[in-house]
């Protein structure tokens, strides 16, 4: 499988998660989106949408979109289940993981903040506050479902689905400095899974085309 | 069922053309957003993001985030069903739909348009821009998916869960003036869907709440 992906993109850490929970090997193509190299008119036969992360698969399938991407991974390669077995319970892990998937993350996106920079003319600072509104937001909600659900992990004691939106969430928000203070179980349940080696070998800093300033 | 609803939003009316198509009934409970009723301490016990909607299963369980909402009654109720058998197909599908869910939908909340007027005194015309750039960015891909995989529908001959997201945001893109012209393919195909019992049946103004003005 070859992943087209850049290293601090959250959707692309997202997935690089969830192939290593799988235990899948996988090569990976570079799309460095501050160069504008996703919009390329190569990649746009990959991807029409012209956004990170795509999975080529080994049959040659062309997957986008990330919440498809990681329901395709736990179909086409169920152990170890990234879903609880029970239908109810899998409904809780992936609103949970959709509560980031589409309330948090795609209003911190890098082509958000550019159109909130010249339609508004936002400036670093309010760029940080529109962030952390969301971020608070989606949070807050989030550390209440984690009391009812979580033990080790976000829900339960394996890692979910959760995990994978989760991790590259907490990575964002520390970039923008939020204070995540008032979500102790949600840290608490973020660091279980950065502390394992799949989700560790996942970071951006640890990708080939990495380039931390 | 008891779907927590408001009949003007976006994830509401994708959750109930769900439902429809599934032929299941269910009772509506009424949220005015407008006015706040999303806060009120009894939903939020329901749903610890104050957000609608919320479906409120025969067990009890309490189902939150139209994605995993769809995900569920596709998996407690298969037939008919609304995504494709081969793997394949689903990520397709899940994606065309995630595409609408995710980069589309999320940017034209109720509570993301405030933001912009109070943190940037956006006024109406600023809005429509916002809001514009999205849905034109997301269709703009998204013809190109259903020339693709489209037929009577927007994928294939049968309603996917694509036309669960697709008709809401099509309803929303007319709300806000935006110029569909350059989509044909996706017009075509949502206004097949449209024309069915059970969409139509879901329509905003057609629901006990609806107060158009």
């Amino acid at each position: 499988m070859i992943l087209h992906n850049y290293w601090r993109s959250g959707t692309s850490y997202r997935t690089r998660i969830a192939l290593n929970l799988k235990g899948l090997t996988y090569e990976q193509r570079a799309y460095d989106l501050r160069a504008g190299m996703q919009k390329d008119a190569a990649y746009k036969t990959l991807n029409p949408q012209m956004m990170v992360p795509t999975l080529e698969t080994d049959d040659g399938a062309l997957l986008t979109q990330s919440p498809a991407i990681l329901e395709w991974l736990e179909e086409r390669y169920p152990e170890p289940s990234l879903l609880p077995k029970n239908a109810n319970e899998r409904a809780i892990v992936r609103a949970m993981a959709a509560l980031i998937g589409c309330d948090i993350h795609p209003l911190g996106n890098l082509r958000v903040l550019g159109q909130l920079r010249t339609q508004f003319g936002a400036d670093g600072a309010a760029v940080k506050q529109w962030t952390a509104r969301w971020i608070g937001d989606g949070f807050a909600a989030l550390e209440t479902l984690i009391e009812r659900h979580g033990r080790r992990f976000a829900y339960g004691d394996v890692p979910t689905l959760i995990e994978c939106y989760l991790v590259p969430q907490l990575y964002s928000a520390e970039r923008f400095e939020v204070d995540v203070s008032p979500y102790p179980r949600l840290l608490a349940a973020a660091n279980a899974a950065r502390a394992l080696p799949e989700v560790e070998a996942a970071h951006p800093d640890r990708q080939p085309d990495a380039d931390p300033q």
